[in-house]
């Protein structure tokens, strides 16, 4: 299990152009395989900003894994490649794998080689290559130390298509934590408010104290009262978490039957593994 | 101007559950409004990584006005108030205007006071309670000043229609930049490569350092090139905006013709004001 940052790049986002899809496709996958994503990142196509990004992942909040998405491209605001690099302390180094991938893309349609396209097959000097099967960009992995604790960062392109494709192609499978599976549920509380919740959710915290548990209102607290319910926990043996989870929802139901008669509970779905 | 940064709470953010419409939404704001969005951040229902969050952005992004949502409710999750206190070094204390508003929603419906209904009324000492017209929970302005800077910190709850309507009530005239007016334009350019335009796109930037330009590849930058072209400028004069603005479209389109002739280039949206 590793603490995870995902620094997702462009202006678009920062303008609310684009809304960041890119985030929560990572924060989704990274959860799912056994990590704790503990904060997202969106800052400019700017070498400074993408350093001080770095540096609050790395320095504030302790993350082992970077995930980064945007500013692969041949034009001249991409510059996350030039950042990371500037950020390390190494060089920009064209990658002979990466400029033949690139190469090779615009060959099967007879189109040569510019300067702007040889960019894309830069990348900082020790990292290697991740192909990029949907579009013509590559990535980057990059494994270093910074103050003698290991750094993984992931770079990625910000085209939902190619990162998404890239991810579960080649990064996927090498992220994921063995004997950690997340187990979850989700209820569905009518006529319940939060605040009345509240008391028995400190409860049940108490009793099941490896779960994690929250609260969504989706009606109005005091006029129409509705409550989404997640809980979820890791465990490294699927039946004992699901049972344990069965445990904990029944736990609460009886709860809530006993002090909040009116509540109506269902199960949106049920305890089992998260995919 | 000032220089913005939006920290949205909530570990739903952080694993995947929930797209973050609402940081796209204040981003948009802000933009329009005049101001310059430079860090966008998802950090947990956690004391210290919100703290975090404050620290990076008032000392790593220099920022002068910082939006907050999530983490108002009444559950023992929600800690957005009691850690925004922390990090300024106040106390957080029960506000009587608050107080008011929250009790008089629930007494409506009959229902008393409970400790967990009175914490949604706890604002850090010195700040301003911002009614919520649609749900319970208030938000707050807080007007404070750290190393002789001065910093405006608006805190909302995490429930898009509650942040927004509190947002376009209470928040969004007051931080309206006077004689600054966004202008933009939308292209779409078909069979026109990212790395073909990069040239152009120097030289345009040149000659119109004042606009903000950016491309986004809808096709494949190979096989199937397709580019949307996104154009912007703030402006004291909306009048002498858009017609520079225009003069902008009419050189990228010789531009275009001249070194690209199988590009089409179509107008997606003219020259005009943002909203």
């Amino acid at each position: 299990m590793s603490r995870c940052c995902i620094i997702t790049i462009g202006a678009e986002l920062l303008q609310g152009r684009v809304i960041d899809t890119n985030a929560s496709f990572l924060a989704k996958k990274l959860t799912v395989l056994g990590h704790s994503v503990v904060a997202k990142i969106s800052v400019g196509d700017d070498h400074e900003a993408i350093g001080k990004a770095l540096d609050f992942c790395i320095e504030s909040m302790n993350a082992d894994i970077i995930i980064t998405t945007g500013g692969l491209g041949p034009t001249p605001d991409d510059v996350t490649m030039e950042a990371i690099a500037q950020y390390l302390g190494v060089e920009l180094v064209m990658d002979s794998e990466a400029l033949k991938e690139v190469e090779s893309k615009y060959r099967e349609r007879g189109l040569p080689l510019t300067e702007d396209r040889m960019k894309m097959a830069k990348i900082p000097r020790g990292a290697k290559p991740i192909p990029n099967p949907v579009g013509v960009a590559p990535g980057a992995w990059i494994e270093t130390e910074i103050k003698d604790k290991k750094i993984l960062i992931v770079v990625l392109p910000g085209v939902p298509k190619e990162m998404e494709s890239m991810f579960e192609r080649y990064v996927e499978k090498r992220l994921k934590v063995e004997g950690r599976v997340l187990i979850e549920a989700t209820l569905i509380l009518t006529n319940a408010r939060e605040s009345d919740l509240a008391p028995i959710l400190k409860t049940i915290m108490k009793e099941f104290s490896e779960f994690y548990i929250k609260s969504h209102p989706l009606g109005h607290e005091v006029k129409a009262p509705c409550i989404k319910l997640y809980v979820a926990t890791y465990s490294t043996d699927i039946d004992k978490g699901i049972s344990r989870c069965v445990e904990l929802i029944k736990r609460l139901t009886d709860l809530v039957k006993r002090s909040l008669p009116n509540v109506d509970i269902e199960t949106e779905s049920s305890c089992r593994t998260a995919m």
